[in-house]
């Protein structure tokens, strides 16, 4: 099959708030090919990931997405590792390149499902999906006691796992960090699963994260997340070995299955949270799932977006035996919650499984989310090199 | 002084070829605050790069550059790392914001130094600069024949040492790119510096790229640029184990301090390249300078575009002693070649000199440039982000 159209959407909320809610705005991509249609979720600043797409050559390592897919011909997901090579070999000095990409690479996956009647899972080559236990990953409250109502909620609402993260945490004193924790503990009861998400705050200041560690051990968190800047692996490495029963987990911001390697074999990881939407989908995501899993440490999906991200981002480690978690956006802002029919809802077990649809097995709602669409235009002499295309199945 | 100013130009020459040329376009940029005037340039490509200037905010973390700098208080080059770390912040989830903060970086320097009527050099608290001894950077020949002939022009023109890259090495036989290797040693003659670069040609194969080390001894060839892509750390630690008297180099891809410390760190580098075009500027490249001078590592620049790109990229390790190279430019565009009227040209002892000049030190010709301007318009739901400003001082 060629691939005759390949086309993004920018869509937002009308306003966008200063938090760290990432579900505010999308990037969307739709790949026709060979009669069928795919779609996929770039997780990325959506006007420079259009840019990417349809940006000029600027020499023979700098090419837009679009100049290295448009007329590829795909008729495996082997062949859509071999065009990842190209758009990489190709988009090299372009960062941009992964977070385009990947929407591309994920809408690939999902029209090689729908031309085969196969879900993506099954394109590669895992057995049955396991099912994955959700946590509930939310932001921490402004203060302590909107922190305990919300771990309060997600106990009742039936999670066995819950995340917090940002927000306050790591910007205060240590014993304010603390309150925080122990309010989300308290909230959840003894039993549940607490993880905590320090969303890079301390850069790569290895002291200011360890005075978080005897808090985070009393309250026996399972992880702690992103302490430091994703490339600082020897920061990783010293908390980890300093860390005792808390331990470290990383990786989201990994644009490439090398950067995520890298913080297995030098920063000390216990979990490895891989963004389908950011590492350049599904294939490099199941590589790091391969890779992990053969050092012991635990593969995890990060999302805080749609369930078609939450679908394509449960793929690469659909059939890793084992209680293994998975990433479940709660609070997913009116966009992300209405762009698809289908929701991956958690079953009577309190378990998220992948369906066996076809492709992504995600029914989108396109009018739902139309009036979330921004009409872009980028003009170069005179030429359109981008206008917002029709959203349409 | 408070920035009021940042714009960002693209140029670029009207028909752009599909070889390995980087100075074929340019993203520009220029700085104003208290009244002065900065200017520097991002080895990026240029339309994701206005696009991550302009982006509209996505949540906490993945704001436009413009956001994070448009009315930042800048009075030395402390604050601008302060600033620096802002954009991270804010900029984390935009994975352009590197090569687009280098730009702007590199301004504030040259602005701060025309502010106090001082050299960058002297702002990094730097003595006087060292000279540095220029090789002459070039794409490989199509054929050996025209590597000779480039070879015997570099030699007779003055250069001790010169690098041949891209083009046809690495795509075809071993004994093919033997061939070119042996030819560019014929054309030099026996007592010049020759180095290859192989544009990440082999991915991450260690075997053939190990196939072609004994061609490279038998020419003496002083390094082995990028065999592999920048991530894939144990390829080039396992590679530099088998190269004997080959010193691998590499890190022009760096984006950040943390991934050129990588490198050095579990590569096995013999030299660590930086551009400080993408890897932040000035700053993180003269931490780089450092981190890689302490451990027995050689920092050179990274620069195939203007002069002035070239005078940023020589800052960083200007106090470093010793007989360091440093990769100049001999094949530049007309566009690369015309930004400046100020050329840093080897002295008659053949070494590269910075001046005392304040800031950069090198003086634009935007008369001469300015054919090359694109006119760019971005628009959103009606709203221009961004419309090519006016080329002028």
């Amino acid at each position: 099959m060629t691939i005759d159209e390949v086309d993004i959407f920018y869509l937002s909320l009308p306003q966008v708030r200063d938090i760290g809610d990432g579900s505010q705005d999308m990037a969307l991509v739709r790949v026709r090919a060979g009669g069928f249609t795919g779609w996929g979720e770039c997780e990325a600043s959506p006007l420079p990931t259009i840019a990417a797409m349809v940006a000029p050559p600027s020499h023979s390592a700098c090419h837009g997405v679009l100049d290295s897919v448009l007329g590829a011909e795909v008729g495996s997901v082997d062949d859509v590792a071999v065009l990842a090579r190209t758009v990489r070999e190709r988009g090299l000095d372009l960062l941009q390149t992964p977070h385009a990409w990947s929407g591309v690479e994920i809408a690939l996956w999902d029209l090689l499902g729908a031309a085969a009647g196969a879900p993506a899972w099954a394109l590669l080559g895992a057995g049955e999906p396991q099912p994955r236990r959700p946590y509930a990953s939310q932001l921490f409250g402004d203060d302590p006691h909107q922190t305990w109502e919300k771990a309060a909620a997600v106990a009742a609402s039936g999670f066995t796992a819950a995340k917090f993260g940002w927000g306050p945490y790591g910007r205060g004193s240590v014993a304010a960090d603390a309150d925080q924790v122990h309010a989300a503990r308290e909230g959840l009861g003894p039993d549940l699963d607490l993880l905590v998400d320090a969303g890079t705050v301390f850069g790569e200041d290895v002291e200011a994260a360890a005075k978080r560690i005897p808090a985070l051990a009393e309250a026996g968190v399972v992880w702690l997340e992103e302490p430091f800047v994703a490339g600082a692996l020897s920061a990783h490495a010293e908390l980890a070995r300093r860390s005792g029963p808390v331990r470290l987990a990383g990786g989201e911001g990994a644009s490439g299955f090398h950067l995520a390697r890298q913080l297995i074999d030098h920063g000390g990881l216990g979990y490895i949270q891989v963004d389908t939407g950011r590492i350049g989908g599904i294939g490099p995501a199941a590589e790091v799932a391969r890779y992990a899993a053969a050092r012991g440490v635990q593969f995890v999906n990060h999302t805080f977006t749609s369930h078609l991200a939450l679908a394509a981002s449960l793929v690469p480690y659909a059939a890793l035996p084992g209680d293994l978690l998975c990433e479940y956006p709660v609070e997913p802002s009116p966009l992300a919650r209405d762009l698809t029919r289908t929701h991956l809802l958690p079953g009577a077990d309190g378990l998220v499984r992948l369906t066996d649809a076809p492709g992504l097995g995600v029914e989108l709602d396109l009018d739902a989310v139309r009036p979330y669409l921004r009409q872009m235009e980028i003009v170069m002499d005179g030429t359109v090199l981008y206008r917002t295309p029709e959203l349409v199945p």
